[in-house]
């Protein structure tokens, strides 16, 4: 029973491998994609029973897919070692959710369109991406918590001076860091927020240019800080690749020379004594 | 026979190469855009006649003037093996299209619109540039995949919630995704588009902001690549420019030395047998 | 008695260096900084007394860290010798003024709101990121100088042109360069400023169009500034790392194969005279 | 007589050279940009006729300024060769005009402005700012034409195709290309352009997008180039300053074995001869 059990183990694992298969589950991710789509307009309403079939087809197929890879593990724990295995599984089991259910209908819909995240997964290249993504975020997190300081007292400030002139933009702190966030995407920042502002305290346009000076400042220099950490690993790796090289041929060199002057030595002690 | 039909060859080759025919070719190209841009002032409309005339001349000349050019080619199939010569071809025969057919006229002056781009086949820098920006589409191909996944996901996600709130604007996921990207480059973003949602769904900035950190955050990302990509290609350069010569330099130095010890070894040899 | 004075300053000293006391500290400008928020909110007026125990027990606990810091120091002017101390200490004192006084109660509060600073003077990372933004100053100053005078030029000349189209927006010099920074940030410059202005005057997209192009310039001017200034300490930093171990690798073998030579010519001059 | 000309000649030389001087200069010059300033405040047409005398006091100032930099040259033509100084001439000569007349009045106000760019010419830094940006200016001249002709395709097709819809906006091919730059800066793209022209084309939006993609396509591009030739000039100045010093060295140290390989083939021919 064993071998049996290996015999469909290493089946299981070849169709894994299999280029077809993988294709075909990359299809079935974009139908599933377009399926989510085509829920959205109204008119398809009409197709509801056939977009039913069709959606329990998909969720039956992720399923068996996801089985399939399981099964062609030599222990079921070494699938769930690699994290976008876990991630698949969450995604699969999450959309067993049955959708007919009338309450739950619409976060079944919700985590059904998560499933175009399984592309990601699929596709080598974008799974680079993400990692790439993910590198960065430490790098980013103090400038974004540096930023965040900065939103959080232009925030306070804000609420407290600007209050009275509009309650919708400034009434606390929450409402005025989220008008603040609309001020450093420059949208309707002069005429929807400072000339209103400004009706009332002639002198507000000093707290705007500041915070947009602070905000670009701190913008430009976080991108010099990628320029240069960017660089730095670069250099490191073009060091590891050649530059290493070049310093091992300089070593092998001193290292002859330091022969050659003993040699030379032996050589002018045996004239001397002849001598 | 064949001996005249070669001296027109060679003729048409140096007509070809000719710095006054292909400045004549510009200033043509010049023109015919002038002409297109003149159509449409209203007040042109008075020279209709006038401008049909010198329409066609133009349209003549390209015609004469790619003729030109193949004649020039020893075999015809010379002519399309470059790209640009099929993308000049492309843009005279889709122009031969009559324009006083009154239901064709669009079409025709809108093909007629592409005559410009013949600019850029005749100048070498704008042909590089070109070049250039295609050389960078797979580079980016990834990235704009993964942008795309974003949108549709924020898409589908953005119409299930938000339809109700306005029809317009989350009616289905086209439309979702139209909003999104004008969400994306921050125009009317806050004033048109979050603050009527928050009015029925006070934590739809969560929705808002998310994806925008997301864009913010892969656009970044995506520069980070873009030089590190660029400076991966310049070191590489410099390297077979400069290094490489370094490098050799050092080779011949260790061979150099590898000659001087076995030198030495043969002279001490000598010294031993005689001592 | 100057031992126990001495005692104490030892305890302060380990008081001050121990992680616990730190992450304390983080913790209560943190509180401090959600109580200033919480005050934004109008429903917190009914804890008002609350709140105020709440913000003298967290004055208390801030004059009392600043005071074991400077107790901690063998000279009190040691204290002032650091910039952050000083930050440190400036915060703390100014938020010492009174808060129920009616009339400095909004003084009181924004001050207040400057204790959230102390933030960066107690995460290192946040300190140095604040040094990186004070050095990358003087290679901003004169670019900020080259564009304060664009704005001067523009402002002044769309004041005298435009100030009949509308006062609000040209009135005078410092509204004409409000609105210019309006339109440099892409702020409803056309439908707001641009075209209004056109009806008057058919020409003025020369106006609005020049200074765009010039903004644009200078600020990509500037970016290729500072990853040009970025590149160059980069290199003098790799150079100095392992440059200059390779230069003294080459220096090392220059010597050796001198003394090589020298040795030889002793031993061709032996031979010689033997021979 | 040649003699008293000649000590002027030496004395304008050294006051031209002199710090106070160019400080007094710089001061007049930012006092003339600050009555520039003042003149635009209504409230100033009280100081009318103080103004005019300050006026004609500083136009004095800089022509007797300008006179002595003349003087202080060997040769007049001198003068005219360095390109900043008939800058400050045309600058100084323009402002002559006479500010009384009420006809002129405007545009001496407008030549009087550019009185501030003199700065530019006073202080090295920003002279050398102003010269890095022209060296600019080919490297980006191709981009820019790519860029008009993008412009200009999309402009014609755009006054052909949506000129039914608004007659503001698309009426010719200047306002439809005045149009893009509005869309290309996202100022109200969305709302004010895509979607009432999606009412009549609902599919406008490939137009738009496609325009928006092109444009920041290119505009990355360009970004990449400069990367690309800052750092191609950089790793030149880099290889001139010290990579050219550790090629000498190495070459220096192939001589050295070279002659050491010359001298012991003579000792060893020594000693075969002497075997």
């Amino acid at each position: 029973m064993s071998t049996t059990f290996e015999t469909w183990r290493v089946r299981f694992e070849r169709l894994r491998a299999n280029k077809i298969f993988e294709l075909t589950v990359i299809t079935i991710i974009v139908v599933s994609a377009l399926l989510i789509g085509a829920r959205t307009y109204e008119e398809t309403s009409r197709f509801q029973s056939w977009l039913l079939v069709l959606d329990t087809a998909i969720t039956v197929f992720f399923l068996v897919e996801i089985l399939i890879r399981m099964a062609a593990e030599k222990r079921l724990r070494d699938f769930f070692k690699r994290g976008w295995n876990i991630f698949d599984f969450l995604i699969v089991t999450a959309s067993l959710i049955p959708m007919d259910d009338s309450e739950m209908v619409l976060l079944a819909r919700l985590l059904r369109v998560f499933r175009v995240l399984r592309l990601v997964s699929m596709i080598p290249e974008l799974r680079m991406l993400i990692a790439a993504l993910f590198k960065s975020i430490p790098r980013m997190g103090y400038v974004a918590l540096l930023m965040f300081i900065i939103f959080y007292i232009y925030g306070a400030v804000g609420s407290f001076l600007f209050a009275s002139v509009d309650e919708k933009l400034w009434g606390n702190i929450s409402l005025a860091m989220l008008t603040l966030f609309q001020v450093a995407t420059f949208e309707s920042w002069a005429t929807a927020v400072l000339y209103p502002t400004m009706e009332q305290y002639p002198y507000a346009w000093i707290y705007f240019l500041t915070f947009i000076f602070f905000n670009a400042f701190i913008f430009l220099n976080m991108m010099i800080g990628i320029v240069l950490d960017v660089m730095q690993k670069e250099s490191v790796a073009i060091q590891l690749e050649n530059g290493e090289g070049e310093a091992a041929e300089m070593h092998g060199l001193r290292d002859d020379v330091r022969h050659m002057r003993e040699q030379l030595a032996r050589m002018e002690e045996m004239l001397e004594r002849r001598g």
